[in-house]
């Protein structure tokens, strides 16, 4: 099976030129071809071996550290078994304790925290405005203290959510496409359908969206955008997304329906999100402490939202996409109707259909992540994985 | 010292088939005697390889998960100790952030915690009826998620405490014994008497009496069960003493008084338990949200307790066991008399004498727990721990 | 570059009975010349073999477990980065769900959570006779239990900050001294400034100066206190001083003011503490669950320190330092006028000189740390080093 590809696998990794040695992966489009392409083949290597009982343990020790400031599950675990696959144990920095905030605070902080650090994780997808620009600030933290030799080595920030971009999640949905249509080169010319749908929940991040819209396009697949009026994205991605439907043979466009978007669609990801205006109301609201604004926005967004409530993945809608079967996404948990609301995303006869799709969608992101970190930390990740597979007989299930 | 005996032991441990592997351990009554003695075997084992410096570091990564849905201090740190001495890094899973209940969200989130996982460990043991529910949905959803290939491997789940049983605490409790009495064979013909015991607390889960006499007629011990009128255990577990009664050759009975029991027993388990009627009628309350109830709930079950103050084990009583010399057991935390309340489970006088017998009981769950989970992740686990003494030098203390 | 001496520095740590193998590291006090020296010359072994990617993963497995009973972003990083380093997994003790309170608790606490645990890092600062008290009482526990058998090791118990010290950070202080000055031998005769400083909060704990006044005279270093009437350090820590200056050749005095103190000075700590007077106060206070009180006690305190706003370190106060080139030294985060608040610790432009100064400094505790784990667990920590340099290379950035 897959052990006889690893070398051959590896020999390609060492093609690719991905200039992220000490370096971040903050936003997908920052990214070089050579760095993306890499990313997604280390991810598939460090699952090949996994699977073969190959350990990847190339740290003996270091740290990995997590900032998040909104919920997670999911993520929170694909970043811990990411250090874990790579040796490096994890430690949560709270925030409720350590008032990490702007300015000097920042650089202290990311000095502190990073003597013995190897990457930083940090979700931060709140506030429109605030996310990247907080994780950028970390980076350029490190890097000075780094710089000027208080630190003696480089920690790496990895983007696990922003107001912008949500990389690990558009790139472990990027390498599922791979897997399911046989390869990257396959998808040149498919049609994948980024829809809004109803959610009876308002303040959902505009990441996901934005994230896919930017990256797919540059492997040629033909993106169609659609939402409701008003529930705009941050202009900046759709200017992504365009240009690199320019530069990479793929298309962008808008539609004003699901059922423009879904039909004759390959790939559909119907998914709610906050409108942009919202999010930014939601953003100055929360400064000013204003909580019955809040309260205001919310009803006032949710009525809003209720308008569009055939804005649902259905089987119809699903019969309407390339020969009725198109591969449905999600970065889940998925509003499904009848299940885990009254109405939402999708209906609970689709997703019954698709749940371990979903699953399988997910279960790219550990390694994703991981591909990141050895990506950011070592000049020459296929020399390091090619060690693993010499030296590294698995201890385990013996 | 122990060290000679080692390949010797790994012999035994070879011969028993104890079928745990790729399955879970979540009510010692559904063991098989070969599964209990290899989990016995291999806790003893890895606590002589541990003793003699040599490393258990089975796992050269890997993750154990834990969810708390009850207080916990050393069951989370044993948890903690046997994942570490195989080599597992732990993460908690924080259900404040991630509401996993019934149905398809337990599916998802199992799949979701699962993908690099090999344990998981649960303590649910609040409300009657649904502890042992839950642990079994995330069981069955791990192994679904598996047979669908979505899970590369298939983490076992280990009962931290459910509200049947508690069986890392019984098998650490009969680890005990074995050592105590000098080995497992010992224990036939001795008398245990399980009692309940004053505690001016309510609500404590009936786990660990429910785990002990289901657990210790199997070895040919003849168990005695005595509490004060209505508070009744869950009839299934005294059915479970009763069948291992017959057919492990030791006995079950019920006596209405803590002298009774006492009389002439080889080994006394003195602890105090919530009426399974109390408990269920506050599972009801919580789940209603009526904290009025509660409170009256409360009230009432502290004002019955308190008609049973002289459920509490002394000196006199103690005087009455076989040479006047039982060995007293305890979980921990114990309600000490004039210590940690006015008055409680024992007296200090009593106390005072079995500390640290009670400390060496509790000394044994981290290498139960890492039993289990080497039993339940290694085809081979003697071949494993072979491989341990045969590689693996200790680096410590040199 | 550093690799060359390594093999000259174990050399010279074997040469160092610390005489701390199955001890704690509570007062600097405590430590004799040797183990002084043994923990630092073992903090630079120990960087250096970090610098030079040599492994100093010394524990295959076991646990570093920490108790915070204060707020902690960096001393907690540093702990945990301290453990990774040596290959020690962390975990925190919730005290929320444990209850370690005096007395027997403490005894059963200490022992429930020792079974496999290499050392407890215990920051306990906001209580005046109570830190150091409780940190003895779990050293003294644990040695109970392993005296009686019940642990199968000895875990030591590293003070992270107490009502009466903190090595972790002098000790970091004296390394970062040590580099500055090119060697302990360069320390002597020189003059340190231990000032008070204005800040607008109250309550910050003691054992700074007091860690700093106890050990420094040890090394022949002049050290002048100066603090504001009233604002008195714990009379047991001016005694070390004196004596401590009368037997290492150094001196301690105490300054009516600021500029007294840093009259020629090499090196200036100016930092905010509490009187001891009002840190009494407030335990009992807290003791008596007394809010009023502590608000008044607040207002009151915070007055009397406005009174001193004039206590910061300016320019001006630097320029009279020995050349105006005095190293600034800081535990950190450090109130900068301006910055983090209207008028505090030290003006905007003297700190903007020296930021880098202060992380550096901070740099070390991480390795500071670690050595006092190496010291207290391992019989002989020059041959546990000088086998990681013989077989340890590192796998990092291949």
């Amino acid at each position: 099976m897959t052990y006889e590809q690893i070398p051959l696998k590896i020999a390609s990794l060492a093609s690719l030129d991905s200039g992220l040695f000490d370096k971040d992966v903050l936003l997908s489009w920052q990214l070089s071809d050579a760095a993306m392409r890499a990313i997604l083949l280390a991810a598939e290597l460090i699952e090949d071996l996994t699977r073969n009982g190959i350990s990847t343990r190339l740290f003996d020790n270091g740290l990995g550290l997590s900032i998040f400031r909104d919920k997670s599950t999911r993520t929170r675990y694909a970043f811990c078994a990411a250090c874990n696959l790579l040796g490096l144990a994890t430690e949560e920095l709270d925030e409720s304790t350590s008032q990490v905030s702007h300015g000097e605070t920042v650089r202290e902080t990311a000095t502190m925290i990073g003597f013995l650090t190897e990457v930083v994780g940090i979700r931060d997808d709140m506030f429109l405005g605030e996310g990247y620009r907080f994780q950028q600030e970390m980076a350029s933290s490190i890097e000075d203290s780094f710089r000027a030799g208080v630190l003696m080595q480089r920690a790496s920030v990895v983007n696990l959510q922003s107001d912008l971009d949500h990389p690990t999640q558009s790139l472990a949905d990027l390498r599922h496409l791979a897997v399911h249509f046989g390869g990257l080169e396959r998808l040149r010319g498919k049609k994948l359908a980024m829809t809004w749908a109803y959610s009876p929940s308002y303040g959902k991040p505009l990441s996901v969206p934005q994230g896919i819209i930017a990256l797919m396009p540059r492997l040629g697949i033909d993106v169609v955008l659609a939402h409701p009026p008003g529930y705009d994205l941050v202009p900046e991605t759709l200017e992504q997304a365009r240009c690199f439907a320019a530069a990479g043979g793929g298309s962008f466009t808008v539609a004003s329906s699901m059922t423009e978007a879904f039909c004759d669609a390959d790939i559909v990801y119907p998914k709610s999100w906050a409108p942009m205006s919202v999010m930014q109301r939601r953003t100055d609201l929360l400064r000013a402490g204003d909580k019955a604004g809040l309260v205001a926005l919310e009803r006032e967004a949710l009525e809003n939202n209720a308008r569009f409530k055939d804005w649902e993945c259905t089987d119809a809608l699903m019969a309407k996409t390339h020969d009725g079967s198109a591969l449905y996404m999600h970065c889940l948990p998925a509003d499904v109707s009848g299940v885990s609301c009254a109405a939402g995303e999708v209906s609970a006869s689709v997703f019954d259909r698709v749940r371990y799709d979903t699953y399988r969608e997910a279960s790219y992101k550990p390694f994703v992540i991981a591909a990141m970190i050895l990506a950011t930390r070592f000049r020459d990740p296929a020399a390091v994985l090619d060690r693993c597979v010499q030296v590294s007989p698995s201890r385990r299930h013996g």
